[in-house]
């Protein structure tokens, strides 16, 4: 029998997904299971873009362009334009989701080894794409204690080496929920200018803010050559499937290489570029009351988390993620138990566990990321089976 | 400002699709295009699936499973199984076109700097698949002399090395034609078994053989454990913008790690997934009409080029390309031209230059690649427009 390659078998799953097969075992038992392991929400796609899909005319669905429709990538320009955001739409690449976007990200500014440093805990799929596009991840800490801030500069520019070629950031942060400041960025921002870094931005859940502005990177025009952002429809116009996404950059060079990776795959997926198109037509209708919605669940499961004895965690201030501390060794074991041997009045929760958003496999094995993506009502009976399995998860001594 | 990477400046654009800026430009000065360039059929997708598609009543569009819907996994087992191949759902994985099942397979089986086998000319876009995954293209020429006929066992022999990991055949095979046989498939599988390889083929054109009988290497049941197979919706149903494909195998460790590249990406799209399911409800109905088609398309071409003074073609087997030798020197430069000074009466061809499709660029620059994915009607005009294209091309020197 041959080998598969080495490169995939050290490939991680996902901490997302890699409980799954739990999940469906405990629904088939007759369990509910309330998913807060993973960013999908529950509020309903804009009802104008679906629409928009069931009138769609074409008798062929055919390729498109590789970079994206053009009737997309102008609203997408538009939409930029209304945050004070100035770019063309050729400074926009549609791309298969995010993950693409990002994969194309790190192919065009990194060769092989090259380094990329991102403050730790992350979006757990980053190590794969840096996996994938054989680069060396270079974490960066940032702690629970302080609610996941920034990384100092110099906590930056101490890493940097002559194979660093981009610093890579989410903002607003997933897992973590937080949010750095315009001051940050420029800091960031003249680190990135003296040593001649790309910042590379994922902004996917710009629009979920709580209680400050956010600050796009694409704001700061003099920088413009330095940056990438990584946009997506999935979170904002809850249409994960649709798989959209967005590389933004104003840079040429970069640019020119997009094009030949985006070439390669031919072309984004026609049905969900036809939704983002409406998506963006009613954006402006549509996500401040999503963002209410994700507010008052912010509030529920704040809330839910403090009267849970033990429990470390604070009020995140945007996107809808969280990672808690909670009064247990090992959350990847109680994740699972919780799927396995758990439940309350036929109801469990499933978490992603919060070390596998670490790089540092000993880091925030006590920690969960919970997603807040489901209404209030679930949320709350979601809290209930978490203080009711810990309680019980307690009793039997792990 | 940052230097961007190597490897996306040694990244080849496509051929298929690098002379769109002419073309996009011929038409704004009013001519009409016939795009003989790239495997886009003019025939119309399923009209029940589209219709699916119109009807679907959700209303959150969600992440689905990694692997794929299982009602749509389920869908292709069937077909599959009335083609007399023994496969279940879980051995075939849904991905975003054949082009990410292509990159799967890759990962899966090479690590970096392993070495693959292909038979030349291939399907451009393999190139760059290989340049993505960090592999080593090993070339193995065919020629217009033989209609492109598979090389001999021996000859692959010959380039097998420790590092080699796999031989990939496109079967029935883009750009040429050309269709393997049942005993060629046999000697080929006896060499992978002698050393140990895998043997990934593309065998998305399946459907459209004009002649002889198709052998899918799938049907090789004991041989499974070296088998991957690369399919896709895109031809045989007109779906090419939907981006749904498949990575077939019963290899069970290969099935482990493309499980993990799949959650990396999250899900395929999920409006693809769902007119694809229709698809193959209708699949008998629809495909032979189809091949019908492309049959009588591939007459209207044989006669045309033979009619064309110098031209060396010969009658494809399968697929719908056509790898043809023009009586001229530059065949890029041939092509450009079509597009930026030719048209006859208002009208004029773009194909894909022959040599993009050759490892060795020193290869087949006479020879462009022609898609028979026209109608009768609009294929013999730009097969006129070809004929009076060389004459005037001729004129001028060239």
């Amino acid at each position: 029998m041959p080998v598969h390659s080495k490169r995939g078998e050290t490939l991680n799953h996902s901490p997302i997904r890699v409980l799954m097969p739990y999940a469906r075992k405990a629904k088939e038992a007759g369990t509910h299971v309330f998913h807060l392991n993973i960013g999908q929400p529950d509020i309903e796609t804009p009802p104008q873009a679906l629409e928009a899909i069931r009138s769609n005319k074409e008798s062929i669905i055919p390729y498109g362009p590789s970079e994206g429709l053009p009737t997309l990538r102008s609203r997408v320009a538009n939409y930029y334009t209304k945050l004070g955001i100035s770019v063309n739409s050729e400074d926009i690449f549609v791309t298969t989701g995010a993950s693409e976007a990002i994969l194309f990200a790190l192919f065009s500014c990194c060769d092989e080894f090259d380094e990329v440093i991102i403050p730790e805990p992350f979006y757990a799929n980053y190590i794969g794409f840096g996996h994938t596009s054989s680069i060396k991840i270079v974490p960066i800490p940032s702690s629970i204690e302080s609610e996941f801030a920034l990384p100092t500069v110099e906590k930056f520019e101490e890493l940097i080496t002559p194979k660093t070629k981009a610093i890579f950031l989410c903002n607003p942060g997933n897992p973590t929920g937080c949010l750095y400041s315009k001051a940050e960025l420029e800091q960031l921002l003249e680190l990135v200018k003296k040593y001649d870094l790309y910042l590379i931005v994922d902004e996917v859940y710009r629009e979920f803010c709580y209680d400050e502005v956010f600050t796009s990177v694409l704001t700061f025009d003099e920088m413009s050559e330095h940056i990438i952002v990584i946009d997506s429809i999935s979170k904002v116009f809850s249409s994960c499937g649709a798989r959209v996404g967005f590389l933004v950059t104003k840079n040429k060079a970069i640019q020119k290489v997009v094009e030949k990776y985006a070439q390669l795959r031919l072309c984004p997926p026609y049905y969900g570029q036809k939704l983002a198109e409406v998506c963006y037509d009613y954006a402006e209708d549509y996500i401040p009351k999503a963002k209410e919605e994700y507010r008052k669940r912010r509030e529920v499961l704040y809330n839910g988390l403090k009267a849970i004895e033990g429990v470390n965690c604070y009020k995140p201030k945007a996107a809808f993620y969280n990672m808690t501390a909670l009064p247990l060794k090992d959350a990847n074991h109680f994740c699972q138990w919780m799927l396995e041997s758990f439940n309350h009045e036929g109801k469990t929760v499933m978490f992603a566990p919060g070390s596998g958003f670490y790089f540092h496999r000993a880091y925030g094995l006590d920690q969960v990321r919970i997603a807040y993506i489901l209404n209030e009502h679930d949320l709350s009976d979601a809290l209930v089976c978490l203080a009711e399995g810990i309680k019980k998860y307690k009793t039997l001594g792990f």
